[in-house]
């Protein structure tokens, strides 16, 4: 019996064990998309306490307090710190072969050096011993966690409207971490709620300094942001979509939807689908023409109680795994930019599992040799983003495409914390690649094993550092 | 290698079998979904023979013969009892691989005590053998087998118009063991049949007493006997339909719809969606205002052979695995009853296993701290109702909910020899659970040693024993 | 560490190993669906160079190069012979895990007697010496190859506008290796490119000797090559479809189809799915009428780049998976085969692996007794082709059906160097039995060690050799 979480966690072979630590431990970490917030790191902000970092915004903790019968009192409530962190803690033993008993050991391990298990039993001694460190020691800060990790670079996620003045002071202040912006103009598209999207257009016109009242303002808008952007050292743009659209529409039809929607009127679906069908292409366009990075986060259904959605909004715990199908949309958006000479470098990321093998051939289509690994299927998302996610991502892109061109793992996590999900996806990259090595279905000597190791600092660093434009 | 079907059989470590004979194996068996014919238990039915019990109605073995090129007459033909039996020998061998030859032969253990494997060499011997523990021995009658199984309680599945007047002889019998009925209202859904959905209204009207010419005579002939079933110790539902319905509609449509079926016309799909849309949510508010569990079994096609189907009816082995999109009406559906406050107790059963991470997401999205695991994934169902079936489902939960408030296993069998499923239920279960620690995935000393051995017990036992309010 | 591809390659246990080498690989190949070119047979092709056997037309080593960044020219364009290979040798370190890396090694090995592996470093080397055999070694023709893998049949993929006449000459020609052509018409389905159909259906006419101006005559020249097919010894259908088609239509309407298609008209979405649903049913009694067995490949969205597609044509690297709804369709369109009597042999292929559920139960739906296995789930087709799939097809379709009534192996390849894949297939056969074995999950002694070795043989030779009527 392997102990539990010693340092050859998740690593079966002793080939594993050696590419883990000799090849993929020392590499810095480049966290290309997460949900930092800017401000944070641009203020060094210290924590108050364990419960505030790991419970004040962290939905999946949520979903499984919920799961285990606890009051919303004690979930996102009025309760204190305090009671907060024993229902969590009443709650992890609870949690045995989810992803969160094993994120949750992997932080309190590496942050805190603190190898007890979490449980009502230790509750206590471990709140203090987090609160304590949080509270007073240095290093624990918002850099001092994002340095203890050794990250080399982190994107955030950002909204056109946004000023961006939190990464300029990060930048200025010599920060040796670099932080940059990525551009996310979900809000560009939400038609489907006309009253959020005449808002969000008056909010983008005061930004840009346009006077919008046509679709003509609108992208003009939007350009003069994404110009900003690029010039604030941005060089990746993201999309959170339900499915992709690639609907055939005329200008004209898009100047009326938009003049409809911007008036409040409640759109078809038809119409929603067209609108949001010329914002994909328009910012898939603006993204080659600068030659940045664009990514696409698809497939979840979002807000699903409506109940806990009036409460408390959105990214609450609520959303889950839609089943879409949307293969042909797809195709005919990266198609028609292919064609246009409009494909910049993309990473699509699926949320439903059962779309791996088809994203895994999709990419394949659109490769053009110009750059090695251009359109990156993206490593396992939100719920997929486990142990066994991880496995089959990485199984199934080595099926079906290269796996030693993957640009490799992101946090996309809001927490200064999420750093370890890099080093779990390390062993298990490693440990795939010692099994394989073992039953002989891999070389390991010569040539092919220098290339093996290559191929491992390559997905955990080389190839990202690379495939960006940071 | 290990002897087939061992005392370890499917318990690959120590740890999983020091888990399963101590932990698994003793608990009494909770059968909260089955289709036992409830007067064989209130007669106290014996079997004439093991064709009876094993081919009379196992759609299962009928299948597999049809696939091994027997001809129909040695099914469910005029065949004699031994013809049949020996043709069903005779394609066991070509079963090896096919959960059949796990089911076959754990159910000739476990009951008549056999360790012979079933083949054209054995099938006379066991044959006799059966037949005569089945015609001679005072335990191998229905009430016979369900004690020497260790079952506590099961539920049946019940329609609406039913009397339930067996499941009041067994109770006054002072049989030890509880039977219950479950409300399965499929038939007042099926308005796609105005034919058989007409007269069958007409039996609902003779049952409930009610003279029904509107849809609120309807519902209410329905409530009548809802509250019969109630009365009766009734405290669970199920619901077999293809997919989700969720459709907007207004109570003066579903009255309309509701005519037009009563009096013989033929919808649109569109009435129809309606129809069901309405009439699940019915069923789904009468169940929370008497809180009971609701159960939902979807995404079957049935009645595929209509050769088969004119000849023998429904359920004789023509049914498989349907592929609709489904999520985003479970959504809605769930939804409108979690805002409205009429969201009961909940257990969703998927067929097809390319749904599985996205029914384990939508749980979670709809658990309201209220009960610990209030919405529950179902245990692998019908064909994946086996090893891998299980381990998926099993493994999928884990990842993505709560393994260890799930209420676990369910026979949903027509017969008296199914509860080795338990066994193989448990027995998988603990495999895995001993596979994680043996590779140090958890952890296991202490606190979390005794949390794992309590997990076990739960699933088995404890989890349906307080989930369900029998 | 086990050596990479030793004489046990893929096979763990000993019992693996002692199944494959005595059972499996001494059987011949029937390989019952392939796209080899009859005239390449006819006339005993010799190959110029590795190059052109390897990079000719192989799309998925293509799809690989653009993906690890070759530039066209180096693929499908104007380089020289060494160019290209060096390309690809230089790709091949690249491809580790991707089963390129394993095709591509068993190759080299059983054609070729190479036991080096293809990187940079052996390139020249590999180049030269794979140059010397093809060139100059008799063994080392078209037929010669066929001959080195003990291959006792092959079935072509032929237009039935094809005159045979390769076919007919190789018959003459006395060369021990059976071939005879598969009938596949997808170009007579192919409406939905009026120009094209209408091109086709002249040469059609002409083929049959007929002057099609309506639908009868259409069908009455598909008739007539229907018949001609079959007096030159075919007795296999293919087709390859997006997804199944089986709406109502009148035979009016689909002459006003035809008439419109063949005049040139853009057809309706529904009418081109009337049109494919028609002539799914035309086929599908024709290949009943005379006994011959069916196949479908589904699923594929093809041509997705239209740049390419403009630039090479199809089948060249820029396919995918799809994600089509088609469940109710496929039954639909079995079922009504199935009631008129009309239903052939037939064996169903998917290519996305969400899929693999579904039709491993809709397969049971349709075995009506006269045959064993008579509805086939096809081996895991082009993506799936490799170690996971193979194993996630014959682990489905063990537990969902019955998989010693597997009609096996076929390589569905353009290369005469794609015999391995049965190999490979028959090692990941033994392996799966072998694990199993070694687990006690399936018994191996007496009887049942017979039908376990006779099993192995069955799915690899003994099956094919019964289901097809060659």
């Amino acid at each position: 019996m392997k102990a539990f979480m010693d340092e050859n966690f998740l690593l079966e072979t002793d080939i594993a064990q050696e590419l883990y630590h000799r090849h993929a431990a020392p590499q810095p970490i480049i966290d290309y998309h997460c949900h930092l917030d800017p401000a944070m790191v641009a203020d060094d902000y210290r924590f108050q306490s364990i419960t505030e970092l790991w419970l004040g915004g962290d939905h999946y903790k949520w979903r499984a307090m919920r799961t285990n019968g606890v009051h919303e009192r004690l979930i996102t409530g009025d309760a204190s710190d305090w009671e907060k962190f024993e229902a969590w803690a009443a709650t992890m033993p609870y949690c045995l072969r989810n992803p969160l008993y094993h994120w949750t050991h992997l932080e309190l391990k590496t942050a805190f050096g603190i190898n007890k298990r979490l449980s009502p039993q230790t509750a206590r001694e471990i709140y203090d011993a987090c609160n304590d460190r949080l509270q007073h020691d240095p290093a624990f800060t918002a850099r001092g966690l994002m340095r203890h990790y050794n990250v080399e670079m982190v994107c955030t996620t950002d909204d056109p409207v946004d000023d961006l003045r939190h990464h300029r002071a990060v930048r200025e202040s010599g920060f040796e971490i670099k932080m940059l912006p990525a551009w996310r103009p979900d809000k560009a598209m939400g038609v489907e709620n006309p009253k959020a999207f005449g808002e969000y257009v008056k909010r983008l016109g005061e930004a840009a300094d346009v006077d919008i009242r046509t679709f003509a303002d609108f992208t003009d808008a939007l350009q003069r942001r994404h110009d900003f952007f690029h010039a604030e050292g941005c060089r990746l743009s993201d999309h959170g979509i339900e499915e992709f659209y690639a609907e055939p529409y005329t200008d004209s039809e898009i100047s009326v939807i938009f003049n409809n929607a911007f008036n409040g009127a409640e759109l078809t679906k038809q119409e929603i689908r067209k609108f949001k069908s010329a914002m994909l292409y328009f910012f898939a366009v603006q993204d080659a023409e600068t030659d940045w990075v664009q990514q696409y986060h698809y497939g979840p259904l979002r807000n699903n109680c409506t109940r806990l959605f009036q409460q408390l909004g959105p990214d609450i715990g609520c959303d889950s795994i839609g089943d879409a199908r949307t293969a042909q949309a797809m195709a005919r958006f990266l198609d028609q930019l292919d064609y246009e000479g409009h494909l910049a470098r993309t990473i699509l990321y699926n949320i439903n599992p059962a779309d791996n093998a088809m994203l895994a051939t999709m990419i394949g289509n659109f490769q053009d040799g110009s750059v090695a690994g251009k359109i990156q299927w993206g490593s396992g998302w939100w719920f997929m983003d486990q142990k066994d996610g991880m496995e089959r991502q990485l199984n199934t892109l080595s099926q079906l495409g290269l796996l030693s061109r993957f640009v490799g793992m992101l946090t996309d996590s809001r927490s200064f914390l999420s750093y370890p999900r890099h080093e779990y996806f390390r062993r298990t990259l490693c440990n795939l690649l010692g099994n394989d090595i073992e039953q002989g279905l891999l070389p390991f000597s010569g040539y092919e094993e220098q290339r093996v190791r290559q191929m491992v600092e390559d997905i955990c660093y080389n190839n990202a550092k690379a495939y960006f434009s940071f």
